[in-house]
């Protein structure tokens, strides 16, 4: 059975963004923190079309993040821009040649037309829930997994409905003291979870959870 | 120099202890999940007198938390009692034979009179604060380092105070949803922090952590 996977990084005290989001910082104060064990690998640089960068423990980790992935659900705010999208709407964060390399199924309350980009991504737009991007994306997919590339609140909509099968934490020996708690708004759901792998590396510890 | 060393249980989502907590369930809902990596352990249930048990990969890490202690300082409440000693003071959950088997200064705002107990435990009572509690025990301890047994209120105070050296966190994948939270309280203290060790072992990973 496919699985619809998760990964996201954390801070020590439970934050995956600082205080005082915006749309001008969406990571919030101090958020940045929390991606820089991954900005410095060739790993991540890469696919994000960045020279350089560092071989190291994490390396690995995040190969194996993206194999297997055959589609990917997404929030609004992770794709980018108002949501309300007018007539020359913005096509998001990720550039014409974006990461994800998949069909990518976004959960927004506003309809648009697909967008294609370079490289086997595509964005679509899913109005009507989440359980429906996730259908879509399991169809997308070809038995391959899914994955939820964020952000924090899609998660917590996926996790509240016992939808998540796999959980990786990029734990981050930070303090940010305030901003979005990955485990808030789960309205008491308390998912069985077991620690399946475990990964030290620098600036960060690789968490790896399967849903029970 | 000795240092401040400091270990906890800890749940995915940040709790040290479940909601609801009170003078009969310390530990609030759920909180005894926390402690479960440790129970079945032979090297836990030896020095709390109790038989059989475990050994496996949290073995060596409990063995190494005890090594080089030479002093411990302790909330009121980890103690036990209401703190208002009165005439015939309760003399704590920690029975005839604690397992601390070094000097133990509690913060408390009430005095009381030391008391001895058998295997090298002695209870000393510090009225004038977790400074002074410090001091008193780092003299104590004669050069070995100095353990915050606990509970989370004065581990939060010596870490807003910038005195704790090493933290040591056994992450337990549970969700409590609620509770007291290890990171509160501190004010906006952000001490720097790097992982120095990682040990997966049944039911719990063991992440230690140097404040830099």
């Amino acid at each position: 059975m496919a699985r619809l996977r998760f990964q996201i990084s954390m801070s020590l005290d439970g934050f995956v963004a600082g205080p005082n989001q915006s749309e001008e910082n969406p990571l919030g104060e101090g958020g940045m923190q929390l991606h820089e064990w991954a900005f410095r690998l060739a790993a991540w640089r890469e696919p994000h079309g960045e020279p350089g960068g560092e071989v190291n423990a994490s390396t690995k980790v995040v190969e194996e993040s993206l194999e297997n992935i055959g589609a990917t659900v997404m929030g609004r705010k992770m794709f980018g821009g108002s949501g309300a999208w007018g007539d020359d709407p913005w096509e998001g964060w990720w550039g014409e040649d974006p990461p994800f390399h998949t069909p990518v199924f976004i959960v927004t309350h506003h309809a648009r037309p697909p967008v294609a980009k370079l490289g086997g991504t595509t964005f679509t737009f899913v109005t009507d829930g989440i359980e429906s991007a996730l259908e879509q994306a399991r169809s997308a997919a070809g038995g391959k997994d899914v994955a939820v590339g964020g952000g924090a609140s899609v998660a917590q909509q996926y996790m509240k409905a016992g939808l998540v099968d796999e959980m990786q934490i990029h734990l981050v020996p930070v303090l940010l003291g305030g901003g979005a708690r990955l485990f808030d708004n789960l309205d008491g759901a308390k998912p069985g979870l077991e620690c399946v792998g475990s990964v030290a590396a620098p600036g960060v510890t690789h968490l790896t959870y399967r849903v029970t």
